[in-house]
């Protein structure tokens, strides 16, 4: 079956016209008349397929709409507006009360306004679209990654499949992993902030939702360089340093998805001001990398600088994905 | 169980902060702080609550962007940019194709721009978020219809509806009438010229998607005033003059639904210029009541201007709606 990446290029990817940048980054930029330009993203969560069935109504009301304030700050957007789609099997209230509750915890925090929506009978699934907007050219794009640049990450990924993969009977963690690693899958917090600090600073940016290799190679493949991400150098919580399930680690480590930490690049002589974005947004920067010449591509070297064979790919809704 | 309205109400509506208009019209305004307003809304439609499974994948497409061009309309906005999530069971690639096809056609035809989307594995269900522009001060809105203006309808409505009586088995029309009723549910035409130039000349207005009574009772609503509606002046298409079940005809024309036209006041004495506005844009309008004081509420008033009963109401997707 043709991936999800494939099946959008072919038939939904035109060039754009008015837009300043279309289909096939974080947002869609689109400059308004008046010059401003403003950032939007989609994304649909359906039962089965993002969330378990009997999920917690805070805690997805939570998750759906950080995973477009994920998309916003890979933008370096200020957010705005969102409008929320709702299908829903029955009107339960209780479920609508915490839903909202959930929602609108996060959307307060960021200063996002709902301002319109749409409800309707049907299988439980949630769209939300959000706007943000940015000074003309300040866009964090994932086409602009330079060699020579550096690679960084915000915070450190995996945690998310690893309360997943736990959640699914895949493995048995201890306690305290389980909450920490439930709570990055349930209730992530999209970097907003530092996605603001990076505009101007950064070089390229994406949120890694696909996995850390998967998104990395849509920043290599649009930006058209190569990338080397240092193995060792990869930033790992405690919870997952102490998955004795080392292959299962490692996967969510470089593929897990469902992260939402910012994957971007910047100059090498900027390495203080990249540290100090992350230390006033609050979340850990960890250099894990380099933007390389050659042809598009990543590789992860070991050690020794010897590259380490991943034949895993990231997440991927129509090649075999499942809950996530 | 609480109808789609009340639980908007309920648990989404809250003061609108930054936005010119929040929840509760066919679209949001947001004022962009270069003095733009942006008008944006959503839609999602639902295999077996809007649309059957099975349903031709090109009208569907078509269908899924006019609804939304609709709201653009009915606020008078300028259609710019459009996003599109879509979750689909399975990768089928001539469905893809098809409904790509007849979702750009219509784009193409209103000059709105795909800027972005998201795909997924689920239930097949579309939410498109649409996005228009607007000068400042001009939005169609449905919270300012006052007193001594007139009501206008454009085309005419019962049609979808009684396309959709047929389709379950409710009536059997003859070949012509179903064809034009189908065309009508599944392929409708949104209004966005005529919305265009109403700007400046309508008082308030809406689409029709709930049903003419219900929508129009939403004007009343918001904009605290009363109306009358004179039954025989109604506009019917020769379609529903012909469906011999009156009392159906009859729940069609007031409370059908999926007509997609506009409701509109406006003062009595622009009478010519309304006529020349649904002339340029190609669509009949029609006079067919008036705005009153008194409480808020429509009434039905007949050949005698007694008023009629009206014991039903429009649709509602909580409150007892199927497919549609």
């Amino acid at each position: 079956m043709p991936s999800e990446f494939e099946l959008i290029r072919r038939y939904f990817t035109r060039p754009a016209r008015t837009a300043a940048l279309g289909v096939g980054d974080d947002c869609a930029l689109v400059k308004t008349p008046t010059g401003l330009v403003v950032a939007v993203t989609t994304d649909m969560l359906v039962e089965g397929t993002h969330f378990f069935p009997g999920a917690d109504a805070r805690r997805l009301g939570h998750k759906s709409l950080a995973v477009n304030l994920s998309d916003l700050a890979a933008m370096g957007a200020d957010p705005r507006w969102f409008l929320l789609a709702l299908a829903l099997p029955d009107a339960d209230e209780a479920w609508l009360a915490a839903f909202a509750e959930g929602m609108f915890a996060l959307a307060d925090a960021h200063a996002i306004e709902l301002v319109g929506g749409d409800t309707t009978r049907g299988p439980r699934t949630i769209c939300i679209t959000a706007i943000g907007s940015l000074p003309p050219g300040y866009a964090l794009r994932r086409d602009t990654a330079t060699e020579g640049e550096e690679l960084w990450l915000s915070g450190s990924t995996g945690d998310a499949a690893l309360g997943l993969a736990h959640a699914s009977g895949r493995v048995a963690l201890a306690a305290d992993a389980v909450r920490h690693c439930l709570a990055r899958l349930e209730t992530p917090e999209p970097r907003v902030a530092l996605g603001q600090k990076l505009r101007g600073l950064a070089g390229a940016a994406i949120d890694v939702s696909d996995g850390l290799l998967a998104d990395l190679g849509h920043v290599v493949e649009q930006s058209k360089v190569g990338a080397e991400v240092d193995y060792e150098a990869l930033p790992r919580s405690a919870a997952l340093r102490s998955c004795a399930d080392r292959a299962l680690a490692d996967e969510c480590l470089l593929a897990g998805g469902d992260d939402y930490e910012l994957l971007f690049t910047a100059p090498a002589a900027r390495r203080a001001e990249v540290e100090a974005a992350g230390a006033a947004a609050g979340v850990a920067v960890t250099r894990i990398g380099r933007v390389v010449g050659g042809a598009p591509g990543a590789k992860l070297l070991g050690a020794d600088r010897k590259p380490i064979d991943v034949a895993r790919r990231g997440f991927d809704h129509f090649s075999g994905g499942g809950a996530a």
